[in-house]
């Protein structure tokens, strides 16, 4: 028996007590558990299945206090966003569950003699990520969707947060037996064979997971290459670059400067859509705010060891190939010309942490060709002035061949979790371009469209008609 | 170079002049193409758009004749079925086009601040059909949806009907020229190689594909191992499941033999919605009439030699597992028990061509057990009575697990283009359950949702305001 621990970024002290593994025997119980919860929880009246989510939010809320002491413990991400967080969760169970009591939510077209309806795709897995302990992970976004499709779930946990998990699991095992939930409509694992094995059980259906490049690709891997390939939603790696023009400097730039200093370095830059590459006019001339900005930011407990050292070498290679702009105990500031960047593609790669690279522009070709060079993304901002609106409608058109998301005069760490919601875009920022992990939207990953033909009111499915 | 030629089914003999397979190089330069011409065809205002799909389908509709007579020597699919295909082919261009004109095309959904909006994909590769050298060949489904998303389409042209490809191409090439689509809109490439390399290529961004199992898992394999892997949307096989109750045969069961050998022999069963399993109540007594359907049909002439050879050894095997219940010399008919059926998963395998397997039940719990183990299917249809409304609900709400589409008190063969059809199904009906190749919904697979945030209305881009 192989116990997983935390560890206290803080200190990098292991957290008692550990959390077994679970064996290949319980993967495949659970899994058959799920399957046998598919049929009742998709037969559920629509409005009693959204109560599901809506109990687990209750309960979730009920022992906000509790959880974000474990989270933190296990992150270092503070009780503010933690708090934050679990009021996001339980935010999006319910956007979610309205959705489910929503008119005619199963039911996507209709002509006469002809219903195309939206139903779950079946046991659903979801891959949680170490970065939001809550919002992505055990009752986030994945497995919030899967149960509004009307999937049954099995959370791989994250190893980096194992006992904020189980408590999490806790909670929503014994909110869901209360509410009514078919048996087998929720299940948690540990361990990174659990991991691969759920992946490759016959009775998954799809997955969702939010985390790496590596294993991301992994699991898709596993996924397609099934006898029977299932989808496989990851959300991956992007570089969420931001283009700024020469006349934005010139309005705004102190803003726009300490506004780039907030978003890289939030929640540690540890965001998935943290601006990791910003063009700025060469002479921009904003050196000296940046590095104000950049001075008070102390040293960051990265949520993992593993983060840190791939931070930290991550950081030693990039500096070894830029200048130094800025740079604090907890935040670093480089910057390269645009034709050394063009010259240098491994620096367009994700470095996971609280630094950033600016690349100096020289005229507005550079700046096109930067946007046409830009590797598949969750992101990309444009900052602008109503003068150079032809230039901002250029680039933000190019953008949006490569992201998912155009963010205008913003940035873009905070994902709204709403209806016109994409966090998405092509790989390797995801797997699949064609969806969203946040908003509304994401449930349709979970649902297959079957066409009920020809068939009179009392045939069809009740919660179809 | 290598010639490829057409082969006539009803002699044999191979069709001169042949056409030369697409060099690797040649293949590279069209992508080339397809890339340049993808931001162009994007920006096009979306009449302008509308106005190609409907061009490419005046000029197809001029030239039926001529191109039946190439498609009925390479197919002998009969003039009547091919001039009616070459209609069904521009319709479903012309209700596309259709689709592109209706207000707000390409805006999913808004918020205040947000406007979600579906955009192209970028250029993809369709892999034509051998049963339909119109409707799901050149300017087929999977074409006219890629274009509709505003898409690049480079077809691999089946080598069944390579001279109705190479004319058809010429027309579409030539139409799209005159409407004044950007070059590169559409290209056309032959021989097994070049459709290897085309789904390797790095400016593909998507894939369609009807075809075989065999032939399309090697493909989807090529798309998702790639760097940068890809949606691989493709039609494989189906064995289209058929239930009936005893209240049916009872109350029709003359009229159901009929139209179940009328379904399965259509365009000699070479349909991927062919009735392949029948469940009937054992002791039904429809043996005369069906042997009495059966006896007039004639040899088919089957589209390929590969398939000719695949239905000869298929109908072999079967029938060295069952009983032949009825025969000629164009359609095989056999039966089994559900105790033997369940014991010899190879019968559920498709066999393309004029053949089917009756499955005798013998209650009603192996009428639900046959219905549980459904294999992912494109169809299932239920011939059932009023009076047994239940247990007809009941087998639809199981078979709408296993297929993309139920049919009631009807046939499979024969599918709608209209906007409630799903044409799909759980592997290995597809390799993509969420999807349709068939109908309005099938421009979905082409369409990446980019969410717009805080952007005033003069930068979004234009097609998208």
């Amino acid at each position: 028996m192989t116990l997983l621990y935390g560890v206290d970024p803080r200190t990098g002290e292991r957290l008692e007590p550990g959390v077994e593994e679970t064996s290949a025997e319980t993967v495949a119980a659970l899994t058959e558990a799920a399957a046998n919860a598919a049929r009742p929880l998709a037969a559920l009246p629509l409005p009693e299945r959204a109560a599901l989510l809506e109990a687990v939010a209750d309960a979730l809320d009920a022992a906000s206090d509790e959880l974000v002491a474990l989270a933190d413990a296990e992150t270092a991400l503070g009780s503010t966003r933690l708090t934050g967080e679990v009021g996001r969760t339980t935010g999006q169970l319910r956007l979610l569950a309205g959705e489910v009591r929503g008119e005619g939510f199963q039911r996507d077209t209709a002509e006469p003699g002809f219903v195309r309806a939206l139903l779950p795709i079946g046991p659903v897995a979801v891959y949680a990520a170490s970065n939001f302990p809550f919002a992505f992970s055990v009752a986030g976004g994945d497995t919030a969707s899967a149960w509004a499709a009307g999937c049954p779930v099995i959370v791989k946990a994250h190893p980096g947060h194992p006992r904020t998990s189980v408590r999490t699991a806790e909670i929503v095992t014994e909110a869901l037996v209360k509410a009514g939930a078919p048996e087998g409509t929720f299940a948690i694992v540990h361990g990174f064979e659990a991991g691969l094995a759920l992946i490759k059980d016959p009775n998954i259906k799809a997955a969702g997971f939010t985390g790496s490049v590596r294993g991301g690709r992994a699991l898709f891997d596993a996924a397609v290459s099934r006898p029977d390939p299932i989808p496989f939603y990851g959300e991956l790696g992007s570089v969420n670059p931001v283009f700024i023009t020469e006349a934005a400097v010139a309005a705004r730039g102190e803003e726009i400067a300490r506004g780039y200093v907030g978003s890289f370095t939030l929640g540690s830059g540890q965001f998935c859509t943290k601006p990791g590459l910003v063009f700025l006019p060469a002479g921009h001339g904003l050196e000296n705010v940046l590095a104000e900005a950049v001075a008070p930011i102390e040293t960051p407990a990265l949520l993992t060891p593993q983060i840190a050292d791939g931070f930290r070498s991550g950081v030693e290679r990039i500096a070894g190939e830029t200048r130094t702009v800025a740079e604090s105990a907890g935040a670093h500031l480089f910057a390269v010309t645009a034709e050394e960047f063009a010259a240098r593609p491994e620096l367009a790669e994700e470095c996971f942490g609280p630094s950033s690279i600016i690349i100096e522009y020289s005229s507005e070709d550079e700046l096109h060709a930067a946007a046409a060079a830009v590797p598949g993304s969750l992101t990309a901002t444009v900052h602008a002035e109503p003068g150079d609106a032809d230039l901002a409608r250029e680039l933000v058109t190019e953008l949006s061949r490569h992201v998912g998301r155009v963010v205008y005069n913003g940035w873009p760490t905070g994902v709204a979790v709403n209806h016109a919601m994409q966090h998405g875009g092509p790989w390797p920022a995801t797997t699949s371009p064609l969806h969203t992990s946040v908003g509304t939207a994401a449930i349709r990953r979970f649902q297959v469209p079957v066409t009920f033909q020809g068939l009179p009111e009392e045939v069809l499915p009740p919660t179809v008609r």
